[in-house]
């Protein structure tokens, strides 16, 4: 008979965004004249730049042409797109190689299919608040993970314990949900503990492009020994608004090598091609194409428009949230505004007053974990105008309950 | 210390390709005069028809509007496509519902991925010869593999023998690499094997459009009882061109359902969307949308006229094979000729024989197993020009050496 992997039945239903969208129809069902503002969503809403798209177009005419059609590509993606990303990478002084970097549909698809590449016994270490995936990927294999807390007295940075063993180490640098930041010397803890323990970090810099400070790292590998101890992975999505495009890339150094149990070593990189190659067939041309624009000087130059506007979001949050003296991380160099909940208020309790009472929807930290319990996830991917009247409607709150 | 797949180490590594590549190049190099004609090649080569390039033409351009512009998608696909795809099975005799459809970047992405969803202690049955995709994922995941003999005797479909037990059975129908076809009759006897074992058919059906005689199945889910026990991969790489492209997808019946250890009910459904959900973010836009565009009257005839024009160039070879007396199999509803070598040649020299003799590239048939000792890929990829050419040449190295 078939054996079902049976490590699916300890993967947590994934309720929170089926939760909010129940709570919130439900809610517009009831109250049909009441418009609700979303500052929940994590997902962005600036269209793409010109130059994207008619790269786009090209490669889609490319395609409609037997002289310029393009059958497989390589597994790895196209020299030209990996050639741009080195060059992206030096632009913030990381050093890496074309063979070092694969192309994919989306950072989601290798942060979680990288767990193919690790036996089970491995012990995996996860922030709390964490993104569901890390737990979940690690989950479906019978992986063991253990926590390490973030919290306001860290500013939802936890650093390493050395009293702690772990093989596996996931970092999100900018965070989600947090929008934490480490900084260079905090990274450095990180690379310094897993070379101690012979472990790997797997580091999620998806939310990169949002630092603007530029002494804060926007790769892990611009950390010393980080080649010895690191995979990135990095994606298009809210760098390029690339979130329904589809692109990513990983970063895998050739120094990362392990021994097997008979001492055979083994070369990450090559592992990680060999699974790509086995069970991917490289990204879309088309999109591949219009990613490559995105590295030109006028791409870049548009998605940083983009970002700009979406952290001037950020700022009209964190200004009410200043008025009001409620305490929140990130906002900065992040896409997400991570508030507590005046009043002490449990998070889903806020949630429903936040809705019920001035129609503004965000995420109950405790859907990232244990520790977003009295959290509340804001995002800045709204309109400057949705995003400063729910502002207008959260200062009206506060006045009626909180003072 | 992180401990890596070290199932990893019995993935034979992968020379088939390489190896040909290899030696094309060393001839041409040293034959700069002599050109080389490729009926090796497992790629499309016709361009995408006007009414896909155009839908994926305006779906780029959404993306650069606020108003119609795309993020994240659903996982599982577009239900615009999933319907597109749900009528195609209607149009030759299958009934699927849109929630048994799961859309992704590829046939390739999903037959690896599947395993996934498997415990390791299963029993894997696999025809030899074979798409070493099938053996190279399972052995990652250290599954147990054995096979099943497809030879000229069996006309290369081998049929199940009851006295062997398996777990999961991978069928793939139009075969690659043989070109052989299943008859609905003897689908049936493995599907009846199946329920008979609690088995799973993980049914390829990547070639299904390449059949021409409405009564060979194009889908496993034609036969009674393959919802309880099959999984069926497609994809638009060979019907429509997508192989650059990347589009293709799954579909899981609701019946698929087995007990865990405990007695739980495990749906292979669910467990597949929780898998895409958590490690997959939907495949792009602006792909879906031309695919969409692929299941339109004027695409599919498109597509149609494509295939046709692969389809005569298998005429083509096979006339040349049946006047010089060789045997072969497929090439009648599939772009895959699978010739017995002349003169009982090992594949590999028959394969530097053409190559030096008559500049005639093919793919020698142990590559994809044992059983494909002494036989010989030829593909119908290449223009009808260069196809006739080829057999032109194939005929005068027949007329020297084996008369």
């Amino acid at each position: 008979m078939a054996r079902l992997n049976e490590n699916y039945l300890n993967v947590k239903e994934s309720y929170l965004f089926v939760e909010i969208a129940n709570r919130v129809s439900k809610f517009e069902k009831e109250n049909p004249d009441k418009p609700v503002i979303r500052l929940g969503i994590g997902d962005v809403t600036r269209p793409l730049p010109p130059i994207v798209v008619k790269a786009m177009e090209e490669a889609s005419a490319d395609q409609g042409r037997a002289d310029t059609f393009h059958g497989y590509g390589p597994e790895q993606g196209y020299l030209f797109l990996r050639e741009a990303v080195q060059n992206y990478y030096k632009s913030f002084g990381a050093s890496i190689g074309t063979d070092e970097i694969f192309i994919s549909d989306g950072a989601k698809s290798d942060t979680g299919n990288i767990t193919d590449l690790f036996a089970q016994d491995n012990i995996v270490l996860v922030p709390d608040p964490v993104y569901p995936v890390y737990v979940d990927t690690n989950t479906m294999d019978g992986r063991k993970l253990i926590y390490m807390s973030g919290n306001a007295e860290n500013d939802f940075l936890p650093m390493p314990d050395p009293s702690v063993h772990a093989d596996i180490i996931y970092l999100c640098s900018p965070n989600n949900p947090t929008g934490a930041v480490y900084s260079k010397e905090q990274l450095k803890e990180w690379v310094d503990y897993a070379l101690a323990n012979n472990a790997i970090i797997l580091f999620d810099s998806a939310y990169e492009s949002f630092i603007s400070d530029p002494s804060l790292p926007r790769s892990i590998f611009v950390v010393e020994g980080a080649r010895k101890c690191a995979i990135e992975f990095c994606s298009l999505s809210k760098t390029a608004g690339f979130t329904g495009t589809r692109c990513g890339y990983t970063v895998v150094p050739k120094e990362l090598v392990f021994p097997a149990a008979d001492g055979t070593e083994m070369s990450v990189n090559k592992m990680w091609l060999r699974r790509q190659c086995t069970k991917f067939n490289g990204a879309s041309y088309i999109v591949q194409k219009g990613a490559e624009a995105v590295f030109t000087p006028e791409g870049l130059a548009a998605c940083h428009e983009n970002t700009e506007y979406y952290q001037e979001n950020a700022r009209i949050i964190a200004k009410t949230l200043d008025r009001y003296g409620i305490r929140y991380f990130g906002g900065t160099h992040s896409p997400y505004i991570w508030m507590e909940c005046p009043g002490h208020m449990a998070s889903w309790d806020f949630f429903d007053l936040l809705l019920n009472e001035v129609q503004v929807v965000g995420t109950p930290g405790e859907g990232f974990g244990e520790n977003g319990k009295g959290y509340f996830r804001l995002t800045s991917f709204n309109t400057h105008e949705n995003t400063q009247a729910a502002m207008d409607r959260l200062a009206s709150l506060m006045e009626k309950h909180f003072k």
